[in-house]
Formats: C-alpha cells, structure tokens, sequence
C-alpha cells in the first residue's frame, strides 16, 4: 500500500456524517465519524463503536460562490427582522491605501462573491426595542434551531444551552447577516473552544491567501475565526472571508477604523467607529472587540511596566484619550454600541486593552482595573440583551494563573472568558504556540471557555499556512486537556478510543483516531516504512522481539482467562500458572508482517 | 548583513564563560553570557548588564579524544578510591546479536575511546564499609568540590547544596568513573531539571548517531541524558557517550540485560543483572533506572486497565514475576545493589515500572502500590547513603497531576521526584512533546525535580536530530514555567531582559536572549527579510506607521517625562499634557531603516 492508497483508506475511515435532531430533523449537525477496526481476543474479533468527533470544517465551498445559508430561513421565520438596502460601501471601506491605488482599490470594492443580498437587522418592537439576540431568546424560554444545533452539537440538553445563554454564562454569536455559520457556544459548562486569528497586514497577504488560512485554519479545528486585518482591501477581504466561513467569525472594528483616518489615533471619533460598526454589523461579523474598558485614568498605571502597553486596541484608545483628554469614546458611547450591537445580534467581547505583555506585568493594577471596568460594562450590555465574552491575557506565569479567572469570574459575574493564552514565559519566541499552549490547558481548566490561539511567529512575524496549523494543534490540545481535566462528558472517550487502539497495535486506527492522521502517520513511516509494520504486533521503540505492550497484554489474558479476582491473585496457586506462562513464552514475539 | 554575518555577531554576543569559585579558583563553572545592547533613553543610551545562563553544553570535544576527566583530581585527592582493574569486557556485552555479526562485534568491543582507563571504586573503610557517594559526603558534612561546582551553577549557597544531599531531597549524581561530568544537582529547591533519552534499537542507528544525539541534546541544555540503547554495540556506544559526555548519563541496566539473554524476560537472573551493574558502574554510568518496586502481587492489578504494562522496565520484570512465580529480583536484592551502588557513587532512579500508558489508566492502585513500594526502598537506600530519586508517570489528565507530586513526596519522603512528561491527552500521536509540556510544566510547578523529555516521534519510532531538539526546547520551556512558577531566584531575570529587549525593538538582542536564536531569527526574517528591519522601530505585526509596542512608550515618555505621581495622574492637568501629547504625535510613525 503506498502513500496515496493510504491517505484514501484514512478518508474512508475518518468521514463526515450530519445528524439529525429528533424533533426538528431539517437540524442536521456535522461529526467527523472514525470507523474503528475489530478487536482481536482469543474468541475471536469483537466489533468497536465507531467514534464521533466534533468538527468545524463545514460543508466546504468554492471561494467564489460562498456558502449555502444555514440559517437564513431560521432567522426570517422568527418574523422579527427586516431586510434593508444598508449602508453602501464607500472607498475608504477598503483602508487608507485605497485611492493611491485607483483601479485595483475600486475593483476590490466591487468583487465580490455571489452570495452577498441585502442587509437584515431586527424589527423596533412596539417596546421600542430592536432584539434579535440569542441572549434575548433565551431570556424569553424560547429555544432557537442555533440553540438546539448547538445543544446536539455538545451532546447536551437544549435546555442546557438556553440556561447558560441566558444567565450570561455562555454566549453563541450569529449574526443574522452571517447565515452560512453552523452555530456553536462558548462557556464554560461546554467545549473549550478555540479561535484562530488570521488576516493581512499593512506589509504583506492577500485576499486569497486569507481565505485559505480560514478554511485551513476550521480544518484544524477552528471554533472562531477572527478577521485581524489592517492592509489593504480590508472591507473586501472581510466579505470574502464571511462568506465563506462555516464558523462565526470575530473582528476589531477599530482597527478599520484607524486605517479610514490612515492611521491617527487622534484622527478617531465616535462617529467614524459608528459608521465602522454599522458597515460590519451588516456584513455579518458575529463578535467584535471593543476596547471599552481603557479609561484615561488606567492609561498612566501602564507607565512603569516593563512592557507598557502591547494590546493594539488598548494602545490605540490611550493615545486616542492622552490626545483629546478625555474618557475613552467607547466607553461613553457603550449604550449605543449595544444598541447597535442587538439589532444584528453581534456578540461583544470586551478587550482587554491593558493586558500584560511581559510576565513581569501580569496581574497588576491597570491589568484589574481594567478589569473591574469590564465586568461593569457587561452588566450594561446585558441590560441591553447582547452577549459579552471577556478577554484575558496574554503573558502570565503559571502561579498567577488561578487568579485571572477566579477574578474575571466575579467581576464579570460569569460571563465567558476568552484568553489569549497565556504565554507562561517570555524567552522562547519562535515557540510562543508552546509557551502559550501551557497557559492555555491551566487557565481553561480552571473555567476558560475560549483560548485565543498563539502560533509560533508571535512576536516575530505574520503567520503563514503552516504555522496556522501548529497554532491550532497546539491549541486544541490544549483545550482537549482542558476538557479532560474538567471532566467533560464525552471527551475521554475519544482518548481511550485512541489508546485502545494503541495497545492492541491497531495501527490505523490510531492513525485515524489521531489529532492529525497524517502527522501521525508520516512520523511512524519514517523509522518504519513498510506496509508490514502497520499491521505488525511490535512498534520501531522495542523492535520486533521484545515488547512491552505485547507483554503486557500477555499478563492480561493470562489474568483475566482464568479470571484470578485481582486481590487475591497472589494466594491463588500462581505456580501452576507461572508454568502455564512460560509455556507461553514464545507468543511473546511476534515478527514482522507475521 | 547576510545570515552568516548575522550568526558571527550573535556567537560575540553569546558567549561561554568561565565563573571561578572566590575559595577554590580552580573549580571553574561554565555559563553561557549574553552581552545586551543599550537602551536608548531622550538622555542618551543607557548600558544594559549582560545575563549569564546555565550552560550544560560542555568545553567540546573531538569524539575520539573524550573529554578531560575535570574531576578526577577531586576524586583521587579525597583518598577513599582504589584503581583496579575491571571486569573484562565480554562479547555478549555488546548485546545478543554480537556473535552473529562476527568481525563487526569484535572490532566494536576493543574500539574505545583514547580515554578509557581503569575504575576506580570506594577503598573499604575499617567500619566494613566502601561508600564514595556525595550524600555520604554531605551528611558528614564535608562540602565538595562537586556541591561548590553544583552551588555556584545554581546560585546559591553551597552549604544549601550539603544540606538537600543530606537530606535526601536533591542528589548530584556523580559516578567516581565518570570524572568528565560537570557536576549538577536535581531537587525541587533547584532549577528543574531535563532528562533527554537517546540510544540505539534493534532496528536502527548507530554509534555516531548517538555520540551525535547526545552532544546535540547538551546543545540545547539536557542536564542528563539516559542511553537506552538495545541494539549493537551496546557497550561500546555507552563507552563513547560517557568519554563524551558533561552531564551524567543514565541507564537501565536490565535492558543490557535482556540482550545477554537474547531477549528473553524469564532467562534473567540476579546473577546477571549484578554483572551487569557492576560492568556499568565501572564504565562511569551516574545513575540507573531500578524497577525494583514490580512486585509479583502488584502485576495482577494492571490486568484491567486499559493499556496494561507499558514501561519496558515494568513489563521484563512483570514477565519474569509471572514466569518464576518468585518475587522481583531486584526487590530481594536490593541491598546487594545499594552496595555496589554505593561503591562507584551511582545513583538510584527508581522506576516506576507500573506507570499508566493512558489517561484511563492514571492514579490507579497499579501506579500508587508500587509507590509505595517505591517509598519503603527509598529508606533502605539512604540507609546505604546511595542517593535515590524517584521516577514517575507517564499519562495523566491536568486535574490529576498534584495527587501525583503530594503522594510521592509523602510516601518517598521527600525524594526527588523525576517524572516522564506526564503527557495530558492521548490523543495527538505527533505532537506529545507538547501534550506532555504542558503537563510536565504543571508537575514541574508542584515540585518535580527533573523531567524526563518526550519528543515528536513518542509512540511512533525513534526520535533523530530534529526531535531530538524539538523535545528539549518543549520541555525546557517547561522547565522554565516552573522556575518562575517557583519563584526560583534569577529565573525571571532571563524573561525580563529579553521583555525590555523586545520592548525597546532591540532585535539582535532578542533574538540573542532567546531559548533558540537561530529560530527566532529565521522565523523574523521570512516575514522581514531586510537588515534594516532588524533595527527598525516596529514589527512585521502592525507595520510600519502604526505600532502598539511604539505608542506605550510614548505613553511612558509621557508620563514619566512629568514625574507624575500614578495614582493622581488624572488630577494634573492632563489637558496641557495632552496637547503636548498631541504635538509629539509624529514621533509615533518611524520609518523602516529610520
């Protein structure tokens, strides 16, 4: 068997399977399903269940055409929404750099893919109000398809997923200008998420090569997708993105912002922000980080670290208030900005602009000022039905973990924490994915629900393909840990699936049980190439002859065929046994292909 | 500056140097030196002190020479050794093939490095005993030149270091055969410590490969490193990495022994295993995996885990339990081998044959009876003043970890505990350097002395050049996180030299601070590959006109610059200062090469 008649085995055996909701059967949730070989006891092959693993890579689409509206008729069914002609897209939509460059700016304006309709945003009830909120359902009992979707998706009551929803302890962004999304919650009664941040840069990546990291980056298991860019045809780049991503996706307004005054901070106003707002509320983005809790009197708190300030957010909007003297404007506006933020249900995640950015300036006072703001800040837009995460750090040591989130769990009276993280060291760039993903197992153990991956250009330079992918292993390792150590129904399985396999040399299996088939693989055919040693009873550690899995798995047939009841093994004539085992002997070793 | 000018500059600016003791000058203890930029302040540059490391990589040698026996002197001085001359060497030695193999044995055996002389081993003192070890020594209360070199490595007082080795709670494995070592100390209350295992199979590598791994591994700061050889030549690759090697080498003796008996678990004897040790002991090996606490009652309650034995150790001695129906032989001879321990000063890991190979598997009454075991031969032990640590898991999930460090330190009395990672999840063949960094950082933290690497290539073949260096960076980022955890005195002097670095864009001396500055260097340049944007004032993140580490100094400049107290800051007329601010404003946007 080569290479490529493996890799297709590895597809028949690890594929997609959608599965319905009982009572709503158009719900239909996407697994990755492994078949598992047979065991082999001395009876003869006893079957194994297959295994179902959850998966974010979506239905998969042509760039061009975009995704199939999941939710489009669940949303307009509700009959709480309008469709509306939205705010037409401007040149400045597409970043400061866009008039220099004429022709290619106004054609990036205009191309874009198939999918794009008009805008919807809720329905003024007669209240006044304009909600169309999960949070705001689920306040009302009303369990939606998105909940339901995601309750299967977790293996959990539905019911489940409306009590965390609407106690604020869990968030599921979907905007209702974001359709192609297959709905998922983040909080910590669930999976620990994870979220892949890509886009461009003022200095280099192009739409293509954005797209690709998206779909790359729900391959490998991401939950969210946040769109960072600050370059070129930043409002295009963005539509392409949304269209084509089957998980919500995250942004940072003010970043587009900046680009629209080229890049002064002091240039900024509320309006500006606004009109950003509204432009990204309309093509769908399903939460946003607003740095709403950088107050002109922690900006000075900052000045003896050693690191200062490192968020971009955060350092935007100090500047902004040292500029003007005067109170952050998206803290002042914060009533509006939910208001706005409820009519499309854009969840907010509020930053954390003053996070440490060096061990030595973890946990201190503008860190837990900031903080104290933040859990503020989400009562208010919890006043306003919006759903609020909150972001976290950035650098800690592992012992000043525990305390960030039994902290933002009070201050934030449990809203979701979203945690960049934590690097637990600052000497290893180039591996800042394993400094962080360390930080990153410890703090969502201890109640994180989403960890914002780190990959191992941080500090250095743009991810590219690659290190998108050894960002999102290290990370879904990360929170697997995570959900072990929680205890999370269901997650363990997926191990003892694994090391089953690994005990009873089912190769394959563990190939395709494996967070990465093909690495797993790969790396097994380097000391071992032939087929033969995938079906062999002996692995490349030991060698063929000698085996300590072979031999234990000796000790357990001999225990358990005479069914010696464990504590008493010892009383029980083990002479006579001991003969019987010697006897056995050569079924010790087992030669290759054998 | 063309990438081999760029590596001339960074060895100038990475240096070994020598610290001598102020006492005895003549004990001369490497560090690595980084020599850090300045800092530029409105003032002018201000002078950065350059940051010595820990340096485990040794004075270098050419493979046939070895290296110079450093402590031999110290050795012989003390007066309590006699030179002898040997065991012969044998031709089963070199495992069980040897014979078949002929010319090829033969030539392995008698080609030694020029090094190679007679042993030495404990004089027999008028009281019946022959002791040499540093715990001996220490509970005497004599300092050696061994603990003052260990001391002065570490940073603390060398009085510190007598008391941990008389207190059992650290050993400073130091064979008297092995006097190219440079002595290291492992306990809690030091640096944590890392193990990387290397050594042939039966199915690949050879000699060179090996001396190679080894001094590669030292490279990148093994403080030990265990051959595991099981295949050719295995006397003789061991002869090659002790001449070779400065830090101590590990064993399991009864693997050689296995290849004396082609293989065959229930051939084993006392006998052999005693000519074995003392065949090793003689060669200089520092310390020896011991699974003397298998024992035969213990076997019956691996049978219904879900992966059974998997230590190698574990399941020979398991093997040979079941097919005599005898107790272990290492446990009924324990003090046998204390003696001859005792003699050469080889230190004791003792194994934890029983360790779970699965996340299932963790905790169970298999792994904490033989614990217990564990605990009772550590006294026995310490009554021989052999120095003894004890060896711990394996897998086992996040939440499971602190039973695992309290119950070893209570039942084996503070010995120091040396565990293999733990990996947290099963489920990423591929990548368990990283699901074991992470656990093996969190028993790091809880007080694991020295952690036994685990690389890419674990559970699926050998590991070569590049695993090699790709576990040890993991787990000395592992390493690390503890030390600060810990609080260890000087750990996070490293963090913040490469922080302010990082801060003030000094990126020749990030890159110089960093764990692997060949790295981090590559890994800047593939986004940046200019020279100029090595010294420019921002990074590949945000681009050139607008950068957030920029603007938090300027933040700081700010404050600082006005003396304003922080907590009245807001008070002082912050509306003259913010349009001074507002004035300064173009000093944000500097431009590449600017």
């Amino acid at each position: 068997m080569d290479r490529r008649t493996a890799s297709i085995q590895d597809q028949a055996k690890r594929r997609k399977i959608y599965v319905s909701d009982n009572e709503r059967p158009e719900i239909r949730v996407p697994f990755t399903e492994v078949v598992i070989g047979d065991s082999h006891s001395r009876s003869g092959p006893v079957p194994n269940p297959p295994l179902r693993l959850y998966d974010t890579s979506g239905p998969g689409s042509k760039p061009r055409n975009g995704l199939p509206a999941l939710r489009r008729q669940w949303i307009l069914r509700r009959g709480d929404v309008e469709e509306y002609e939205g705010r037409p897209v401007m040149e400045r939509d597409n970043g400061r750099a866009a008039p220099a460059r004429g022709g290619d700016a106004a054609r990036a304006t205009t191309d874009r893919p198939a999918q794009a309709c008009s805008p919807l945003r809720a329905l003024r009830s007669p209240s006044g109000k304009a909600v169309v909120t999960q949070r705001h359902y689920a306040r009302l009992g009303v369990i939606t398809e998105e909940m339901r979707f995601a309750a299967l998706r977790e293996g959990v009551d539905p019911q489940v997923v409306l009590e965390e929803l609407a106690a604020g302890r869990a968030i599921l962004p979907a905007n209702v200008n974001h359709p192609e999304s297959e709905p998922m919650i983040i909080g910590k009664r669930f999976l620990v998420k994870v979220n892949a941040n890509i886009g461009n840069s003022s200095v280099t990546s192009s739409i293509a090569d954005e797209v690709d990291k998206l779909v790359w980056a729900t391959r490998w298991g991401a939950d969210t997708v946040m769109d960072l860019s600050t370059g070129r045809a930043i409002h295009t780049t963005r539509e392409w993105i949304i269209r084509n991503s089957p998980v919500p996706i995250g942004t940072v307004p003010l970043y587009q912002a900046l680009e629209k005054v080229d890049g002064r901070p002091e240039e900024l106003s509320w309006e500006l922000y606004r009109d950003t707002l509204i432009e990204q509320a309309e093509q769908g983005v399903d939460y946003i980080t607003v740095h709403a809790g950088v107050l002109l009197r922690y900006v000075p708190l900052t000045a003896e670290r050693l690191t200062g300030i490192v968020s971009r957010g955060g350092s935007i909007m100090a500047a902004w208030c040292l500029a003007h003297h005067r109170e952050n404007f998206l803290y002042t506006n914060f009533d509006e900005l939910c208001e706005i933020s409820a009519a499309y249900d854009m969840s907010l995640s509020l930053g954390d602009g003053l996070r440490p950015g060096s061990v030595a300036d973890a946990n201190d006072g503008a860190q837990f000022s900031e903080l104290r703001t933040l859990g503020e800040l989400t009562e208010r837009a919890w006043d306003h039905d919006v759903q609020v995460m909150i972001e976290g750090p950035g650098h800690v040591p592992l012992h000043k973990i525990p305390e960030n989130v039994a902290l933002q769990q009070e201050l934030c009276h449990e809203a979701p924490f979203y945690t960049l993280g934590p690097l637990t060291i600052d000497v290893a760039p180039g591996y800042d994915h394993l400094t962080s993903a360390i930080g990153a197992a410890v703090i969502a153990m201890h109640g994180t629900a989403m960890l914002c991956y780190v990959t191992p250009k941080e500090h250095l330079g743009l991810p590219g393909r690659d290190d998108v992918k050894q960002g999102m292993v290290a990370y879904k390792i990360a929170a697997h840990a995570a959900d072990l150590a929680k205890g999370h129904p269901g997650a363990q399985a997926w191990d003892d699936a694994l090391s089953k396999a690994r005990f009873e040399f089912r190769w394959e299996d563990q190939f395709n049980l494996a967070m990465d088939p093909e690495t797993a693989r790969a790396f097994h055919d380097e000391t071992l190439p032939a087929t033969p040693a995938k079906t062999a009873h002996f692995c490349s550690m030991c060698g063929p002859k000698f085996c300590a899995m072979r031999i234990s798995q000796d000790v357990r047939e001999y225990a358990s065929s005479r069914k010696i009841p464990v504590a008493s093994a010892m009383s029980q004539g083990m002479k006579e046994k001991s003969e019987e085992f010697r006897e056995h002997g050569s079924t010790l070793y087992v030669e290759p292909g054998a």
